[in-house]
């Protein structure tokens, strides 16, 4: 059998029993490690465990999923997504290779940020469309999530931003020589998510959102010392949110009064919320 | 310390293990007991956590809720909601009494449907806003739901429909003569869901679906014996999807060549959702 079990948001204790009991049953143990990362380092998964987990890159789990499924039609493998398995799709590949193996597959769910950015008191029916957020580069700044945005906001829904994680990136020249020299790894904060925002709207001039939309910045959610403050974007750029990760989410005009009132209790500057609250959402106190 | 944990999806082993901790600390352990029902009984799991646990109906959390928060300053109490404690609002009232209690307040997450409907093969980020069907009666057939799938249709998005649950509902003669006797608990299934669908399409006549919109019928999601079923809303109308709890998603035109694949997996009929991927989302195989 192929366990895919989600680890949930922030430590090892977050697997669920059933998924730590699967793990306890297999052979071997990976951990994917390119769309999100767990608190912890593997030593203490190990450790939790009392098992040792195999990192799988990216480029693992794509060349060597049969290496990853070798006898998992007689033995148990566990392959551990930070999160829920399903908030990512990069596994999907070793997820089909597993059935044309005829190895049984069985996802085991956790929460994942898709659903635990309810945190911040906006209500999840309320959302509209994930965006992606990566870095710009030089001459790279792509905007496309801009229309995304827009759509959401036409409607009034809020829009969760995901921010970007580099590891394991080669800078050009280590990539050109064929060296296999990682950068340090690099997650996008909420402030750097907002410039950019801020830049695609000053370009883009349709008024998706502007420098007083009201936005909730989080970080380390389901942590304990977890981060959550809402203010206006131009607010947000210099909140310091902490360690990753980071995730952010453009308040919607169809904002709900109880919504409005845990945004209150989350304030950047409550005088100022209050203020925008009234002038462009129309929610008094 | 007020423990508000969400349980999962399916059975007793889906609580994480942080969750699990957290329960076998507290003194107090209620069971919110009216926005979604777990798979196994509440005897299963005072088995499992070796002890006792009280159902809260919603009038017991709105009216005792001091009862529940006696103490809790000095002992630990957990709340356990089904899915994730964000996945539903009805207990913000309990948060908001305990911090004026001074009581400190700590939330596990867990999966809830909002993000296991991944499972579906659809692809989280895009999906528009949740919508709640309620069950009809002879006189409150509200469709503001159909509004809410029209603004997701427009701009290609998928709706996540969410099925009523009528649990200690009493007759309009038990009511009336002040008997405390409930009917039946009821749990709207997928046909009923895409019959009601069908006629709010029927009287508003906007296209926000017709009976040939694919759709994906969803049951017990995260257990083992789960049910996904892909075709058209006249297909779903007759497919027995078994024991509760059911949801749906209406899939939108945005249909990438991935989620289309994991649907013909799912095919109730394949022959004929080829057919409609080609004609109507114009994916071909």
């Amino acid at each position: 059998m192929l366990y895919v079990i989600g680890l949930g948001l922030s430590d090892e204790r977050d697997i669920t029993v059933k998924g730590l009991e699967a793990v306890k049953s297999s052979e071997r143990v990976y951990l994917e490690s390119y769309t999100s990362i767990l608190m912890v380092d593997k030593q203490r998964l190990e450790d939790f465990y009392g098992k040792e987990v195999t990192i799988a890159y990216r480029e693992t789990v794509e060349s060597c999923s049969d290496e990853i499924l070798k006898d998992a039609d007689k033995i148990n493998v566990s392959f551990l997504v930070v999160g829920d398995p399903y908030g990512a799709t990069t596994h999907t590949d070793l997820v089909i290779r597993a059935r044309e193996l005829g190895v049984p597959v069985k996802t085991i769910h956790n929460a994942s940020i898709m659903n635990a950015i309810g945190a911040t008191g906006l209500q999840l029916y309320a959302f509209g469309q994930t965006i992606s957020m990566v870095f710009f580069t030089e001459s790279w700044r792509p905007d496309s999530f801009y229309d995304r945005v827009k759509e959401n906001s036409t409607i009034g829904l809020h829009t969760l931003c995901l921010l970007d994680i580099k590891v394991r990136e080669q800078s050009m020249e280590n990539m050109i020589r064929n060296r296999l020299i990682y950068e340090p790894p690099r997650y996008m904060t909420v402030n750097e998510a907002v410039e950019q925002l801020l830049e695609i709207e000053d370009k883009r001039q349709e008024k998706a959102y502007t420098e007083d939309t009201l936005a909730v910045g989080v970080s380390r959610v389901g942590s304990d010392d977890q981060v959550i403050k809402a203010g206006t974007l131009r607010q947000l750029l210099t909140v310091d949110f902490g360690k990753p990760l980071h995730s952010l989410v453009i308040v919607g005009h169809r904002l709900h009064l109880l919504e409005a009132e845990v945004l209150r209790e989350n304030a950047v500057d409550l005088e100022g919320l209050n203020l925008v609250l009234r002038r462009d959402y129309g929610i008094d106190k």
